[in-house]
């Protein structure tokens, strides 16, 4: 199963049956809204705080996932989750919700594909029938632990990305129709020395750029190989440094297939820097958007390199430039 | 490999080749000194923050392990870490300086026993060849942010728990000699509605409970196919909670074989309230002393559950209650 120094094949092809995205309100102003679940009206969500806001979202996305993949709650084995507050609280209260046995995760941003590279290394060993994996993040819940609360209406660079609001579940089966993952790529902690949280995409995109060059090196694939290869939420400014880097790397991805969830989920008027970010943003865009596009024949293979930033408020407050992640799966659906 | 509703039975066992502890010096004045590897002097450790000498024993404690299993970091293919601090800043940021794929882990106190679950999972399924797992504490970085800073000298109840400064990892790998893995059951989130971060045992011993219930039951076995049990950091008061629990269950497990890491890890006369805990306790005594029984003959079957507290400083100070966790992992040594 192990091929070359990182990455995972996966002979049986375990498949994602259904997903469930449920996103914010400004999220829903995006250009992606139709492939959405459900979009919220408001930020609160009926919670008396953007925690349990995070948290409901997780919750619904997951209820939505079983539905729509003709499930039980008691069908699923386990729950592999994970967010960007401390201690990971929306996971895991929404796994005391969910009642089903949890394994806890943490890869920042990374944590969509994280959670899929282990989900289908389970399926795969037969070590579960059904499991959901996913991810959640709260543009005001994160804002506030990372940088300033919203309502403080502080200023931001250009460099700097928006929280996306939402959260995207995968429902994942031994057998059954939909996309099947096909392999993973588990990536190295890469760190070149940035230290600033306005400029997430700069310090990510060389993580990217390690597991990919890992992915195509351990497989023998190319970028040929694919329709669409779309990294986590590197933004327009990581994107681009990324693209670059690939280029030195004798590696170049063509324009064409080679995008960003973070610079897919809002429109260019919507007044979000560079893009956006945030656990939810690949899992939204991922799990809503790419998914539906390869539900309707219009993407058959996909590479999907979620990247995710480990610092934490208190790194940042020591000092500490920001280790980053990046883990990537590949996914098929021959109809 | 699916027994039941949520335990993993491993046919080929992986083995657990070597381990690393590494410890702080009030743990190095326990009975279990003999057992570390490596006792630190002072709790700074040379570094410059608390933070960082957590993460700076849990480099110690991987390098320990590579070392004693004669192997080169090189031949390393994955590293499974967390820890108890805002976004597992140690495990990340060790990461980044072995280098190897990384896989963030968040389970609290019961990080030790996800690792070597989903560990064992890997090498199981051929996903790697060799891997290490593990977590650390720091008892001044950890009473900081979830209680107090421990210079303020904050008056504790009996009921509290001394987080325990340590760094516990293990090496896996699919061949050669020690102990081996042969089962893991995935517990659920089980939340009695404690809120007290000053009693942790009692939030987390019905955790423990529900996860030992599903083990036997899942697997059909009993207390009886056990040299040792031990839960993870329960205490003295959580102990006492989760033997009447067990009584209550009709699954009462004879006293001298249940016990507790976090009451085997200091000397009565030690001023630890009701035991230690934290992410290190349930890692160094198993990794350290119980590993070491085992490899001298002592101890055949082992039944490790390490228990979790997965609340964050966040949601206690939004006065939620605690939800805890327990993975159970089972070892067996026949020389």
């Amino acid at each position: 199963m192990l091929k070359g120094h990182q990455t995972w094949v996966f002979p049986s092809k375990p498949t994602i049956l259904a997903t469930g995205t449920v996103v914010g309100p400004f999220e829903g102003k995006g250009p992606l809204a139709e492939d959405f679940d459900l979009i919220h009206g408001d930020l609160w969500m009926g919670q008396d705080s953007f925690e349990k806001a995070e948290q409901k979202m997780l919750e619904e996305a997951c209820e939505i996932a079983i539905r729509k993949a003709g499930l039980q709650k008691q069908d699923i084995q386990f729950f592999l989750g994970g967010d960007l507050l401390n201690q990971i609280i929306s996971a895991s209260f929404a796994a005391r919700t969910l009642a089903i046995p949890y394994l806890g995760l943490f890869g920042a941003c990374s944590t969509s594909m994280e959670g899929l590279a282990l989900g289908a290394l389970m399926l795969e060993n037969k070590a579960a029938r059904y499991l959901l994996c996913g991810t959640a993040s709260h543009n005001a819940a994160v804002e506030k632990q990372f940088r300033y609360p919203t309502e403080y209406g502080s200023q931001k660079p250009p460099t700097a990305q928006w929280t996306v609001t939402g959260a995207g579940i995968a429902l994942l089966g031994t057998k059954g129709k939909g996309p099947r993952v096909t392999s993973a790529t588990i990536g190295r902690v890469v760190d070149m020395g940035i230290s600033d949280p306005f400029n997430m995409g700069a310090a990510m995109a060389p993580a990217a750029v390690d597991t990919i060059t890992a992915h195509f090196r351990d497989l023998g694939v190319s970028a040929q190989d694919y329709d669409l290869i779309a990294t986590g939420d590197l933004g327009r400014v990581g994107h681009k440094i990324a693209s670059d880097l690939l280029i030195k790397h004798n590696l170049a991805i063509p324009e064409n297939i080679f995008t960003d969830c973070g610079m897919l989920i809002y429109h260019p008027d919507q007044p979000v820097q560079a893009g956006g970010s945030g656990c939810g943003c690949s899992a939204v865009v991922s799990f809503g958007h790419i998914f539906n596009r390869m539900k309707k024949g219009e993407l058959k293979k996909v590479l999907l390199i979620a990247t995710g930033a480990l610092l934490s408020p208190l790194s940042y407050q020591q000092k500490e430039s920001i280790p980053c992640i990046a883990h990537a799966v590949a996914i098929e659906h021959i109809q």
